[in-house]
Protein backbone atom coordinates (compact mmCIF):
# COMPACT_ATOMS: atom_id res chain seq x y z
CA UNK A 1 0.00 0.00 0.00
CA UNK A 2 3.23 2.51 0.29
CA UNK A 3 3.83 2.74 -3.04
CA UNK A 4 6.70 5.68 -3.09
CA UNK A 5 8.54 8.08 -1.15
CA UNK A 6 6.36 11.32 -2.15
CA UNK A 7 8.82 14.09 -0.18
CA UNK A 8 10.75 14.20 2.67
CA UNK A 9 9.91 17.49 4.84
CA UNK A 10 12.98 19.56 6.62
CA UNK A 11 12.72 21.68 9.00
CA UNK A 12 15.05 24.88 8.22
CA UNK A 13 15.40 28.74 9.85
CA UNK A 14 16.11 29.66 6.36
CA UNK A 15 14.52 27.81 3.21
CA UNK A 16 17.13 30.03 1.28
CA UNK A 17 20.38 29.24 3.56
CA UNK A 18 19.43 25.62 2.91
CA UNK A 19 18.51 25.87 -1.03
CA UNK A 20 22.10 27.37 -1.05
CA UNK A 21 23.66 24.72 0.42
CA UNK A 22 21.67 21.66 -1.64
CA UNK A 23 22.45 23.74 -4.97
CA UNK A 24 25.79 24.26 -4.43
CA UNK A 25 27.09 21.28 -2.82
CA UNK A 26 25.21 19.18 -4.92
CA UNK A 27 24.02 20.37 -7.72
CA UNK A 28 20.06 20.00 -7.35
CA UNK A 29 18.08 22.96 -8.43
CA UNK A 30 15.34 23.70 -5.94
CA UNK A 31 11.96 24.93 -7.28
CA UNK A 32 10.78 28.56 -6.59
CA UNK A 33 9.61 29.34 -2.88
CA UNK A 34 5.67 28.98 -2.24
CA UNK A 35 4.02 30.52 1.24
CA UNK A 36 1.29 28.24 2.56
CA UNK A 37 -0.34 30.62 4.52
CA UNK A 38 -2.76 28.50 6.28
CA UNK A 39 0.13 26.11 6.95
CA UNK A 40 2.47 28.78 7.95
CA UNK A 41 5.23 27.83 5.99
CA UNK A 42 7.45 29.11 3.21
CA UNK A 43 8.48 26.14 1.35
CA UNK A 44 10.76 25.09 -1.41
CA UNK A 45 11.14 21.34 -3.39
CA UNK A 46 13.96 19.62 -5.08
CA UNK A 47 14.01 16.35 -6.99
CA UNK A 48 16.17 13.75 -5.67
CA UNK A 49 15.01 10.43 -8.07
CA UNK A 50 11.59 9.34 -7.91
CA UNK A 51 11.04 11.87 -4.33
CA UNK A 52 11.06 15.45 -3.38
CA UNK A 53 12.86 17.08 -0.59
CA UNK A 54 10.81 19.98 0.78
CA UNK A 55 12.62 22.78 2.60
CA UNK A 56 10.28 24.32 5.00
CA UNK A 57 10.49 27.63 7.26
CA UNK A 58 7.78 28.76 9.12
CA UNK A 59 6.42 32.22 8.48
CA UNK A 60 6.28 33.01 12.18
CA UNK A 61 7.19 31.40 15.28
CA UNK A 62 4.03 30.70 16.85
CA UNK A 63 3.03 27.87 13.91
CA UNK A 64 3.64 24.27 14.11
CA UNK A 65 6.98 24.37 12.10
CA UNK A 66 8.03 27.55 14.22
CA UNK A 67 7.18 25.63 17.23
CA UNK A 68 9.14 22.43 15.94
CA UNK A 69 12.31 24.29 15.25
CA UNK A 70 11.91 26.21 19.03
CA UNK A 71 11.45 22.31 20.93
CA UNK A 72 13.89 20.67 18.33
CA UNK A 73 16.08 22.24 15.93
CA UNK A 74 16.41 21.98 12.49
CA UNK A 75 16.64 18.66 10.64
CA UNK A 76 13.82 16.01 9.49
CA UNK A 77 10.40 16.89 10.21
CA UNK A 78 7.98 14.47 7.95
CA UNK A 79 7.85 11.57 5.60
CA UNK A 80 5.12 11.55 2.82
CA UNK A 81 4.27 7.88 1.68
CA UNK A 82 2.26 7.30 -1.95
CA UNK A 83 -0.73 5.09 -1.24
CA UNK A 84 -3.45 4.14 -4.09
CA UNK A 85 -6.50 4.63 -1.78
CA UNK A 86 -6.00 6.83 0.87
CA UNK A 87 -9.40 5.70 2.24
CA UNK A 88 -8.96 2.83 2.27
CA UNK A 89 -5.49 3.17 4.18
CA UNK A 90 -7.35 5.52 6.66
CA UNK A 91 -9.91 2.60 7.37
CA UNK A 92 -7.32 0.46 7.94
CA UNK A 93 -5.25 2.44 10.04
CA UNK A 94 -8.14 2.87 12.41
CA UNK A 95 -9.10 -0.58 12.37
CA UNK A 96 -5.70 -1.44 14.25
CA UNK A 97 -6.18 1.47 16.69
CA UNK A 98 -3.11 3.52 14.92
CA UNK A 99 -2.87 7.08 16.21
CA UNK A 100 -3.80 9.96 13.68
CA UNK A 101 -3.71 13.47 13.44
CA UNK A 102 -6.23 13.65 10.39
CA UNK A 103 -9.06 10.90 10.81
CA UNK A 104 -10.47 12.09 7.31
CA UNK A 105 -8.22 12.71 4.39
CA UNK A 106 -7.49 16.96 3.25
CA UNK A 107 -7.25 18.51 0.31
CA UNK A 108 -3.20 19.86 -0.20
CA UNK A 109 -1.70 21.33 -3.42
CA UNK A 110 -2.69 20.33 -6.56
CA UNK A 111 -5.98 18.75 -5.69
CA UNK A 112 -3.74 16.04 -3.71
CA UNK A 113 -5.51 14.00 -0.76
CA UNK A 114 -3.59 13.80 2.19
CA UNK A 115 -3.70 12.79 5.85
CA UNK A 116 -0.97 12.59 8.40
CA UNK A 117 -0.33 9.89 11.25
CA UNK A 118 0.75 11.24 14.44
CA UNK A 119 4.23 10.44 15.22
CA UNK A 120 3.29 8.26 18.55
CA UNK A 121 1.49 6.31 16.32
CA UNK A 122 4.38 5.50 13.86
CA UNK A 123 7.53 5.16 16.07
CA UNK A 124 8.28 8.82 16.29
CA UNK A 125 8.49 9.30 12.90
CA UNK A 126 5.27 12.27 11.34
CA UNK A 127 3.95 10.35 8.96
CA UNK A 128 1.98 11.63 5.47
CA UNK A 129 -0.36 9.91 3.37
CA UNK A 130 -0.53 11.34 -0.30
CA UNK A 131 -3.13 10.12 -2.78
CA UNK A 132 -2.14 12.05 -5.92
CA UNK A 133 -5.00 12.91 -8.09
CA UNK A 134 -5.51 12.13 -11.52
CA UNK A 135 -5.31 8.50 -10.99
CA UNK A 136 -8.38 7.50 -12.75
CA UNK A 137 -10.44 6.24 -10.21
CA UNK B 1 24.83 14.04 -8.11
CA UNK B 2 21.55 13.35 -5.58
CA UNK B 3 20.29 10.34 -7.64
CA UNK B 4 17.49 8.32 -5.94
CA UNK B 5 16.87 8.36 -2.16
CA UNK B 6 18.66 4.88 -0.97
CA UNK B 7 17.04 4.18 2.35
CA UNK B 8 15.46 5.79 5.17
CA UNK B 9 17.10 4.83 8.89
CA UNK B 10 14.38 5.20 11.80
CA UNK B 11 15.89 4.16 15.19
CA UNK B 12 13.33 1.59 16.81
CA UNK B 13 13.57 0.46 20.38
CA UNK B 14 12.26 -3.38 18.84
CA UNK B 15 12.46 -3.95 15.31
CA UNK B 16 9.94 -6.86 15.69
CA UNK B 17 7.71 -4.62 16.78
CA UNK B 18 8.23 -1.99 14.25
CA UNK B 19 8.00 -4.47 11.50
CA UNK B 20 4.65 -5.88 13.22
CA UNK B 21 3.08 -1.99 12.75
CA UNK B 22 4.50 -1.81 9.40
CA UNK B 23 3.72 -5.00 8.11
CA UNK B 24 -0.05 -4.95 9.84
CA UNK B 25 -0.97 -1.30 8.89
CA UNK B 26 0.71 -1.17 5.48
CA UNK B 27 0.73 -4.62 3.87
CA UNK B 28 4.66 -4.37 3.51
CA UNK B 29 7.34 -7.34 4.11
CA UNK B 30 10.04 -6.49 5.47
CA UNK B 31 13.16 -8.64 5.15
CA UNK B 32 14.79 -10.68 7.50
CA UNK B 33 16.47 -9.36 11.00
CA UNK B 34 20.13 -8.72 10.31
CA UNK B 35 22.96 -7.83 12.78
CA UNK B 36 25.72 -5.71 12.41
CA UNK B 37 27.84 -6.29 15.27
CA UNK B 38 30.49 -3.28 14.64
CA UNK B 39 27.48 -0.84 13.89
CA UNK B 40 26.05 -2.43 17.21
CA UNK B 41 22.71 -2.91 15.45
CA UNK B 42 19.82 -5.24 14.67
CA UNK B 43 18.30 -3.63 10.74
CA UNK B 44 15.04 -5.19 9.26
CA UNK B 45 14.10 -3.10 5.82
CA UNK B 46 11.17 -2.85 3.50
CA UNK B 47 10.88 -1.55 0.24
CA UNK B 48 8.59 1.78 -0.44
CA UNK B 49 8.74 2.46 -4.45
CA UNK B 50 12.66 2.77 -5.29
CA UNK B 51 13.82 3.31 -1.95
CA UNK B 52 14.03 0.86 1.64
CA UNK B 53 13.09 2.31 5.06
CA UNK B 54 15.61 0.37 7.69
CA UNK B 55 14.43 -0.18 10.88
CA UNK B 56 17.33 0.14 13.19
CA UNK B 57 17.47 -1.22 16.79
CA UNK B 58 20.72 -1.11 19.03
CA UNK B 59 22.38 -4.33 20.41
CA UNK B 60 23.46 -2.56 23.49
CA UNK B 61 22.49 1.02 25.02
CA UNK B 62 26.44 1.90 24.51
CA UNK B 63 26.23 2.45 21.00
CA UNK B 64 25.45 5.42 18.52
CA UNK B 65 21.86 4.57 18.03
CA UNK B 66 21.46 3.33 21.64
CA UNK B 67 22.78 6.63 22.65
CA UNK B 68 20.39 8.55 20.23
CA UNK B 69 17.10 6.55 21.45
CA UNK B 70 18.08 7.67 25.13
CA UNK B 71 19.01 11.49 23.82
CA UNK B 72 16.18 11.68 21.22
CA UNK B 73 13.49 8.85 21.45
CA UNK B 74 12.43 6.77 18.87
CA UNK B 75 12.19 8.15 15.64
CA UNK B 76 14.06 9.57 12.45
CA UNK B 77 17.48 8.63 11.93
CA UNK B 78 19.35 9.66 8.99
CA UNK B 79 18.79 9.34 5.19
CA UNK B 80 20.83 7.83 2.58
CA UNK B 81 20.88 9.25 -0.81
CA UNK B 82 22.92 7.34 -4.03
CA UNK B 83 24.88 9.21 -5.90
CA UNK B 84 27.50 7.99 -8.81
CA UNK B 85 30.72 9.07 -7.75
CA UNK B 86 31.25 9.59 -3.62
CA UNK B 87 34.70 10.68 -4.21
CA UNK B 88 33.94 13.33 -6.47
CA UNK B 89 30.77 14.38 -4.13
CA UNK B 90 33.36 14.32 -0.96
CA UNK B 91 35.27 16.65 -2.67
CA UNK B 92 32.94 19.07 -3.70
CA UNK B 93 31.73 18.72 -0.11
CA UNK B 94 35.57 19.14 1.15
CA UNK B 95 35.82 22.16 -1.57
CA UNK B 96 32.79 24.19 0.16
CA UNK B 97 34.06 23.50 3.77
CA UNK B 98 31.29 21.44 4.79
CA UNK B 99 31.14 19.33 8.01
CA UNK B 100 31.72 15.74 7.56
CA UNK B 101 31.83 12.40 9.98
CA UNK B 102 33.58 10.49 7.11
CA UNK B 103 36.14 11.97 4.88
CA UNK B 104 36.98 9.28 3.01
CA UNK B 105 34.31 6.61 1.89
CA UNK B 106 33.73 3.27 3.82
CA UNK B 107 33.23 -0.22 2.07
CA UNK B 108 29.61 -1.15 3.57
CA UNK B 109 26.69 -3.74 2.80
CA UNK B 110 27.16 -5.97 -0.43
CA UNK B 111 30.02 -3.56 -1.47
CA UNK B 112 28.30 -0.50 -1.27
CA UNK B 113 30.72 2.57 -0.85
CA UNK B 114 29.16 5.07 2.12
CA UNK B 115 29.88 7.89 3.87
CA UNK B 116 28.11 10.24 6.42
CA UNK B 117 27.93 14.42 6.54
CA UNK B 118 27.35 15.60 9.98
CA UNK B 119 24.02 16.62 10.77
CA UNK B 120 24.96 20.21 11.43
CA UNK B 121 26.46 19.89 7.97
CA UNK B 122 23.53 19.04 6.57
CA UNK B 123 20.76 21.49 8.58
CA UNK B 124 20.75 19.29 11.37
CA UNK B 125 19.69 16.06 9.15
CA UNK B 126 22.00 13.22 9.26
CA UNK B 127 22.83 12.33 5.72
CA UNK B 128 24.19 9.12 4.22
CA UNK B 129 25.71 9.25 0.92
CA UNK B 130 25.78 6.04 -1.04
CA UNK B 131 27.50 4.76 -3.74
CA UNK B 132 26.38 0.87 -5.15
CA UNK B 133 28.75 -1.55 -6.93
CA UNK B 134 29.17 -2.67 -10.18
CA UNK B 135 27.97 0.71 -11.69
CA UNK B 136 30.51 0.02 -14.62
CA UNK B 137 33.32 2.03 -13.65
Amino acid sequence: MLERINNLGYAVESVEAASDFYRVSFGVEPGASETVEEQGIVARMFRVGDSMIELIEPTHPDSPVGRFLAKRGEGFHHVAFEVGDIEATLAELKKHGVELVDSEPKVGARGALTAFLHPKGAFGVLTELVELPDRGR
